[in-house]
Order: structure tokens, then C-alpha cells, then sequence
């Protein structure tokens, strides 16, 4: 007989809850009751994002379960980065057909060893029958002036991102055999390429860190879920202002840099999962930025600069060139994401 | 070609959301950005539940999505109700295989216009392509010292309920041909009870007014979504307390009358759906306890006793009798109700 909604819960989620329940989190009662209470912190606000994870669109079928229960967490913590909220809180509703103690067991390991690192508790959540499907709502604390939105880009911006762009997307086109696992192989190290850019795609670090270190400098960002070209159109859109971007400062990893380059264009401005930041800043900034970017243990590029709109009226572009400043015309509509929804 | 995410969420929600924000809300930054932001109101706690609806689970597939959108806000109101929060905020989280406008638009009226009645504000969400999945994540206000919990019946407690149960089952069986809707034709006005009873399957009423009027006065409380039986246990496996409860004192509506007795018993004590809060409250605040349930328009009904557990150790146990105090064993279980995880 299957495990029933109680059990699943007690057994899986609501013990770890308990270990990783801490005065640091705030939450005042956890999972249980008929909701939790989340006690606010003075001067702060409370940042709130929901993820949706569907099998076949945001993950393989036999994906390996710690690693989806990593990513399903990841991606919702990467939306507090990109805010730069720090993570306090998390629910979990999953729906799944044939629930089985491994598979829970691993996905469960997967989910607290990252909420851990965090210090992000597990405050409540909700289990039925369905089509495998997670959903996360986190929880993160910023100051109301300090908060990163994707609305005030302005002229003059350098724009910058984090790590490097279009692993992911590699990492999914070696799992759908669309180029050869061999292509990444190294002198005396092979497969570690290849090793690298499916542990892009697995298992993305939420750039927390940078996100709380950019407080107070970066204007704008936000997080590179469906690729850069899309998600850059966004800060654009909500600031009313246009993008140039040197795509040959697009950072790329050494792994990826193995396909053609037409190939690696496209995964790093269109390829999605990346969960990079993506923010603009003065170049004033540039100094500070840096070390943000060193105190958060990660590389931050500058790939472009902000300018006005010609007129107010216009729709916002991205005018793409080259390290020679050759205008650039990308097609890179129709390019299958692994996000798409 | 399929709607986008972004045209989704732009059309049938986020023109919605704005309609409705006010300043009472305290959102102060909704749908568009990485997180929506949520200014703690002083001295009182969020109170956060997440519910997740899955077709052929919690709703039947040809379900009027007008309906559909009503019950989904509506049984996570329910929640806060429970708790004796105001509601603030949702954010909605949708997977569907094929967005049709027709759905979609008749789905947003049901929601806003349960969510305008109770001020709650759509603050955030994610759409994705998949099977039809909605997951709603609720927020409320409620001061620290005064929200319901489960875990705080005490022996000599009076235990309540609202509104009368068993109707959303009795609904449900009719969908299903368990029982024929000529059973309910009354004299004069054919088909009333059985309009009654979907009713109260397909547009539950959260008792949030109540939930309200309870605080101070309820020692604990829940809302009935997977049966009285079930979810009384709940408070006294939190509280550890034992219940005695009359059967014949549970609330039924005439039209639940209609069905024999044992199958009345069975919608009203295991139906789930309900959406009605069971609480319990002292004997010296039954007065105080009519005088809120007319305050919120809604009847609340003595059905039984909290009592100590006879030693510490003890299970939480029911003893459910009769109106002439006959100890009865009822057999609930194996009873197939809709909300079945």
C-alpha cells in the first residue's frame, strides 16, 4: 500500500524540518498546523517567490532524485538572490504517482543538504497523487530600500553577470545526444568537460552571496532562468531603457568552448538554466563590484552598457556586436531551452 | 500557437492583480520582478499554507473552471481561517497541457472574485506547460498570541463546528451516480437540495469571518478538509487530549436528510471538502462562541467533549455515541472521499 500523505511528510520532510529548525529562522511554528507563522523581521521585507517543476519540461524522467531535490530548491533561492533577499523560509507541495521511500529518501537529501547551507527551513508544505510535480514558495528577508528590482536600470549602466552562461544548455544537449560527449574530452582528463556541464545543469548554485554583497550597488538584476537574451529584455522592459552587449564578453567555460562557436553563442544568450545574476550598476561601481564578486566566491564580467531609449515610445533592444564592435544580427528564436514552459 | 508564459500570466492574472491592489494589502512589489515583496505589518506573524489541486484528485476533469477557481483560493483560505488570519496575499502556480482563453479567463473570475471579497492580492506566480496542477500559497495576518493552533485543546473543552458537513461528499456522489439526484427533489421544488450540494462541493465558503471572530476564544482549531474524523484526530494527536463526540449532534442539512442514515453518518463524519473549522473552546465562552458564529453568518453547533488521556502514553482516541449516549463503533475507513491523497 502506498505511503499515505502523513507518513510521506513525517517521514521525509517534517523530521529534517525539526533538525534544521533554528531561532535564526524566525518561524514561530512549522509544519503541522494549518499554516505556518513566520515572524517578520523590523525593517524588513519579506521577498516571496513560487516555482513550478514539471517532469519532462524542467527535468528528466529518471532524473537522479538528490539532484532534482537540489535544483527544485536552487531555483527558487536563486529569485531571492537575484532580489538580494537573504533565504529563511520554504514550502513544499509534491504531487506523484507511485511515491517510493528511495526516491523520496534521495530527494529529500538533496533539498535539506542545500536548505542547510542556507540556513532555509522547511516551514510547510502539501503531498497528493498526481503527475510528478514540485512546487516551492521561499521565503528571504531584504531592507525595503535595499531590494534588487528589475526596474531601474539607467543610462550609463555597465551590465554585468555572474559565472558562466550556456553550461547548462550543454550539459542537457549532451544528455539528448545532440552533440557527443567525446567533443569535451580532454588531454588526460576525459570526460571531465562533459562531467562539468551536466553538473551545470543538475545542480546550479544560487548566487545568494553575490545577491546580498550587491545590495546597495547594482541597480537592477535579476536571475537567468530562460537565457540571457530573454531575461536581459526584461530589466530592459520594466526600465525603459536599451542593452549593447559584446558577446565575445559573454563569459563561457573552458567546457563549453568546445563547441562551434555559432553553438556556444547560442547556449550562452538563449540557452536558460543558467541561474547566473544578470544586473546593471554605475560603472562608478566597477571597483566595488569586483570584490562583491570576490567575497562571493564567484566571477562577475561585464558584457555591456545600458543607454536610453531614442525615444520613450520605442520598444527596448538589445543591439548585439562582437569584440570588434561588428553589429551582430542573432536569430535566436525557436532555439529549444530546457525551461521553456 | 500556445499562449507564452509571459501572455498567460500578463492577461488572465497580472491586469488582474493590479486592479485589485490597494494600498490595505501591503504588497509593495508584485508580479514582475524576481520575488514580490511583503511588508510585515507590527506585531503580528504571517501565516503561510500552500495547498496543491490536481485534476481527477481534488477536481473532476470537466470541472466549470469559473468553480475551479473559486475552490482553490477558497480552500486555502480556509487555512487561514483555521488559523484566525486575515488574509493578504496568494501567489498562484499553474501547469496546464493546452492554456485555452475560454478556461483561463473563466478561471481568473472565479478567483478574483473571491479574492477581491477578502482583499487578498495576487502578488505572484509561475505558469508552466504540463498537467493541469494549481498550486495557491496563502498569507495572513495574525497577532502572535492570538493565532488558532491545533495543539491547544484542553480536557472540558466544548468541541465546535461550523456550517453543517457531509454536503461536499453528498455532492460528489451525486456527480459520480452513487446515489440518484431524484432523491433530493423536495415537494415543490424539484432539484434544490441537489443544486445545494454541488454547491457546496464546487464553492466552499472559507470561514474566515469566523476564524476571526475565534481569536481569544478558541483554545484550537483546524478546517475540516479530509473528514471530521480525520481532522479531529489531528487536534488531539497535538493536544493529547481524547474526544468524545455525538453523532447525532454533528451538523447536517436537510438535504444531506435525504440519504439513509449511515450514509449521512459516513458524508458528515469521513467526507472531506467540508472547509468547515472544527474548534474547540471552553464551556464559559459558549455564549461568547453563538455570539461570533452570527457575527460571521454562519451556525456553530456543539457536537461533543475534549477529555484527558487516560495515561500520558495513551493514543489520542474518538468515542463517538449517539443522542441517547449509546457508544457506537463506527467504520470509516476505506470511505473513498474526493480529497484523497
Amino acid at each position: 500500500m502506498p505511503l499515505s500523505e502523513f507518513s510521506l511528510i513525517e517521514r521525509f520532510f517534517a523530521s529534517r524540518a525539526r533538525q534544521l529548525s533554528a531561532p535564526h529562522t524566525g518561524a514561530t511554528l512549522g509544519i503541522g498546523d494549518d499554516c505556518a507563522l513566520i515572524a517578520p523581521r523590523p525593517d524588513e521585507l519579506l521577498a516571496v517567490s513560487t516555482d513550478m517543476l514539471v517532469e519532462g519540461r524542467h527535468f528528466l524522467p529518471d532524473v537522479d532524485p538528490h539532484a532534482l531535490g537540489h535544483k527544485a530548491l536552487a531555483v527558487n533561492l536563486s529569485d531571492l538572490a537575484a532580489m538580494g533577499a537573504k533565504p529563511r523560509a520554504f514550502t513544499l507541495a509534491l504531487a506523484m504517482e507511485t511515491p517510493s521511500e528511495a526516491w523520496l529518501a534521495a530527494f529529500a537529501d538533496g533539498m535539506f543538504a542545500l536548505a542547510e547551507r542556507y540556513g532555509c527551513e522547511l516551514v510547510g508544505g502539501d503531498t497528493t497523487r498526481g503527475p510528478l510535480n514540485l512546487c516551492l514558495t521561499v521565503f528571504g528577508d531584504v531592507p525595503a530600500d535595499r531590494a534588487l528590482r528589475r526596474s531601474n536600470a539607467r543610462p550609463g549602466d555597465d551590465i554585468w553577470v555572474s559565472g558562466t552562461l550556456g553550461d547548462a544548455r550543454a550539459g542537457l544537449g549532451l544528455l539528448r545526444g545532440e552533440w557527443p560527449a567525446a567533443l569535451f574530452d580532454e588531454d588526460g582528463a576525459p570526460g571531465t568537460h562533459a562531467a562539468f556541464l551536466r553538473h551545470a545543469l543538475e545542480r546550479p548554485e544560487p548566487r545568494v552571496a553575490l545577491g546580498l554583497a550587491l545590495r546597495g550597488l547594482a541597480h537592477a538584476a535579476l536571475d537567468i532562468s530562460d537565457g540571457l537574451a530573454g531575461d536581459l529584455m526584461h530589466i530592459l522592459e520594466r526600465s525603459s531603457v536599451n542593452a549593447s552587449v559584446d558577446v565575445d564578453a559573454v563569459p563561457r567555460s573552458r567546457a563549453l568552448e568546445k563547441l562551434p562557436r555559432d553553438v556556444q553563442l547560442r547556449c550562452a544568450l538563449a540557452g536558460g538554466d543558467d541561474y547566473e545574476l544578470c544586473f546593471t550598476a554605475p560603472p562608478a561601481a566597477r571597483d566595488a563590484i569586483a570584490a562583491a564578486g570576490e567575497h562571493a566566491g564567484v566571477a562577475v564580467t561585464r558584457i555591456g552598457t545600458i543607454s536610453a531609449l531614442r525615444d520613450p515610445s520605442d520598444p527596448p533592444t538589445i543591439a548585439w556586436h562582437d569584440a570588434s564592435h561588428t553589429p551582430l544580427s542573432l536569430s535566436l528564436h525557436g532555439f529549444d531551452h530546457f525551461h521553456a514552459h
